[in-house]
């Protein structure tokens, strides 16, 4: 039973049984896990109050030396390096597995950059000034939307990259496109049903079905999604990547465009939700108008990212909603928060307007182009050449190889799986199995060196020619 | 027809006809509007191939000099300014009105901060060693739960200002605690009921709405939520404050919080959300325990968050699954991305590593446990005094006065209004009328000087002497 001396106490009663006990512990008379007295005979010993003694041990939780367990009482918690707690093990460890992404010697599905394509002096720069210049902007809470100056600087981006006459206030900013698929299914009602091209972006689906929303495939044939394809599925908001498709690589020709507008106008309440997710990267193709542009009649939500332009671990996207509905959005959802820091829109906002986005695309762009074209001529020059067709739909950031091979997909991703390569086939796109389909695969090389194809293809060229 | 001279032309031709169509459109040779010629005929004009001339388009057309309408032909862009493109003005204003916050002289009900409450130089300072030392790590994709010295830190925090055992697999970080209510309504399901005090946090209820998820209120004694009032409204998830619930600021008792995790433990299914969200400056009162720390049947979720400790325009929040519900969480959602940027993730984890964040919490507390004594004494010093009663529940950040007076609650708000000045009353965070509870006014004084608080009460004085 702990006893202490209250006689030559300096502080209130409460103060001292917890300094004393503090001791006890730091210095080691009492150990880890020890129980301590119940409050009641602790009190009763020293001659005290009960409330004395709660105080204390309160006092003892909230700063780490003791721990509670219901219906059982007080323990001495493990305060080894306590005073510096950065070093103290955090004794739990409940096995909880956190799925992680593997790891691969070659990875063409992954969308990363190396450290070296991000911008970080100038970013460095920009931010440590904003932080010292914008002190005040920095605490003001920014609208549902996000701050004025960022949703400024890319409507002006829009204008001149894409051609796009935006009002900076049809703009909203939030932390990742799926975030911004959530504030979209929420304007425009859970029960309505939202179709994904097939093959498409099969985490879209996953999305939908998370929050039990219906959602449905629409057939493309080689121009991309029909409007009869639309109209077979009775959808009301079809998600589509008309501009470079993924993982297709098709352009939508403008002639099918209006194709999918007239569907959206067909009825009240459709609408197309236009992902342009690479845009900054396709200039070899001809550059056709977002159907954001050439719509009419409020019915094209248009959406981009930066994070194949900066970093997707920068968390900053985007979405231009026609008038009509922006305005419903302010009238019904203005109560949320901007999910993006004040912090990072002030600094992208800037990185922008002083042009550096501008110049950082630029070289991005030469450094794929150039990366692209030793990857397609190392495929030509070798043992592959001829066992493979090269298919180059546009720009952007992929192309698709066709492999001449009668394997199935899965065997060929497997045995490249086994050899530390992660590749994706086409056909993992497509929602149901599509033998005419197979044998293409996906060369996103965003993330891969040039020098990594050599041996990639040599690997490939093993595979075809072992089993 | 444009012509050109290929003679002197130090540069490919695809470049020079760039440049030279570029220039005149600059001279304003070419004006905003004007048609350019097709590329055949351009091409054949200038005795030069059709492909040169899309090459010298497209770059126009990517840098914003030229745009092209489908089936119709090449444009010149309007490019007034165009050289600093972020001094034209944008052309396009559809009158979108983005609702705004009211500006006002004194303003109770902000959580705001001044910006010299943001511990700048610090965070300037570990931000740019972040981004000069971590290049890598903040490149690589974070897992759905947010990168793991981040979770790590606030595990760490969470022993040592909280007394709670965490693993940091148990944490997960998102862009606000609305996102994270998001994530909880996904994981618990949407089919679910949930609940909110009543008074209570009305933003709680328009996102339950929102959604289209039940959302009911229950009532409360001086000790809280009551377990037989979760009981009456039939619901599955209880959202409570028991650590100091706003607005009422009461602590729920440990007697309570085994009632509410009894009626959490009485059904499968049933869940409660605590919400931590001023933790770090209840130091006055005694530290209760959570209630996620004496939950033996994982039954609670914890949830606090950085915006009353830092700022709430930094846009980070955590919650704190039970072991069952966040391997669930990781099985079903781990496709989902982490909704905050690594630079600030690895950034706030290192300003809690090194202790800064506990130092910044004890300088707040100290400047706010001073500027509360210097109000509840200018308010007992002032003409005011015996119109009106203090209650101070606990400390935190925000304290009731009752005004002895029989005017409704909104005709004083609305003449403080007039006034410039905001406050709100208790019976606002009722779900429906109460009389009993009128005439409590919330000094939420986080985002006031101390000074201001003199002519308020003068303001006071005057409304309540007036009519």
């Amino acid at each position: 039973m702990l006893t202490y001396n209250f006689e030559d106490r300096d502080c209130p009663i409460y103060e001292y049984v917890y300094k004393c006990v503090k001791n006890d512990i730091l210095s080691g008379r009492l150990k880890p896990g020890e129980k301590l007295p119940s409050k009641r005979s602790f009190a009763n010993n020293n001659g005290i109050s009960t409330i004395t003694i709660q105080n204390a041990y309160d006092q003892l939780i909230s700063e780490g030396y003791v721990y509670t367990l219901p219906k059982k009482g007080y323990y001495v918690s493990n305060i080894e390096g306590m005073a510096n707690p950065a070093q103290t093990p955090l004794d739990v460890d409940y096995d909880i597995e956190i799925p992680q992404k593997k790891q691969y010697k070659i990875d063409f599905s992954g969308n990363e950059f190396s450290a070296e394509n991000f911008p970080f002096s100038v970013w460095t720069k920009i931010s440590r000034e904003v932080m010292t210049e914008k002190k005040e902007e920095l605490m003001n809470v920014a609208p549902v939307c996000g701050v004025n100056e960022l949703r400024e600087a890319i409507a002006r981006h829009l204008r001149s990259f894409r051609g796009m006459m935006v009002d900076p206030n049809q703009i909203i900013i939030g932390a990742g496109t799926e975030y911004l698929y959530g504030l979209i299914t929420e304007l425009l009602g859970n029960d309505k049903i939202y179709t994904i091209e097939n093959p498409g972006y099969k985490k879209l689906a996953m999305i939908y079905r998370q929050r039990e929303i219906t959602c449905k495939y629409a057939a493309m044939d080689e121009q991309g999604v029909t409007g009869a394809s639309l109209e077979n599925v009775k959808t009301d908001v079809a998600h589509i990547c008309p501009n470079h498709h993924f993982p297709t690589g098709i352009t939508m020709p403008a002639s099918r465009r209006y194709e999918i507008l007239s569907w959206a106008n067909a009825r009240e309440g459709r609408y197309v939700i236009e992902d342009d997710y690479d845009s900054e990267f396709r200039t070899e193709g001809k550059p056709i108008p977002t159907l954001f542009s050439i719509d009419g009649c409020e019915k094209v939500i248009y959406m981009n990212t930066f994070s194949k332009s900066l970093s997707p671990t920068i968390r900053i996207s985007y979405m231009v909603l026609p008038v009509k509905l922006v305005r419903r959005f302010y009238q019904n959802m203005s109560f949320y928060s901007c999910t993006v820091s004040n912090f990072e829109q002030y600094t992208l906002a800037e990185f922008i307007m002083r042009g550096y986005f501008e110049k950082h695309i630029n070289r991005m762009r030469l450094y794929y182009i150039r990366k692209r074209k030793r990857i397609i001529e190392t495929i030509k020059q070798s043992i592959l050449s001829d066992k493979c067709e090269i298919i180059e739909n546009d720009s952007g950031l992929h192309f698709l190889v066709k492999l001449k091979t009668d394997f199935p997909d899965s065997k060929i991703e497997n045995e490249l799986e086994k050899r530390k390569i992660r590749i994706r086939a086409l056909s993992d796109y497509y929602f149901e199995k599509n033998e005419e389909r197979e044998h293409f695969f996906i060369i996103n090389y965003s993330n891969i060196e040039a020098e990594e194809i050599g041996p990639f293809l040599e690997t490939i060229e093993k595979v075809l020619s072992e089993n």
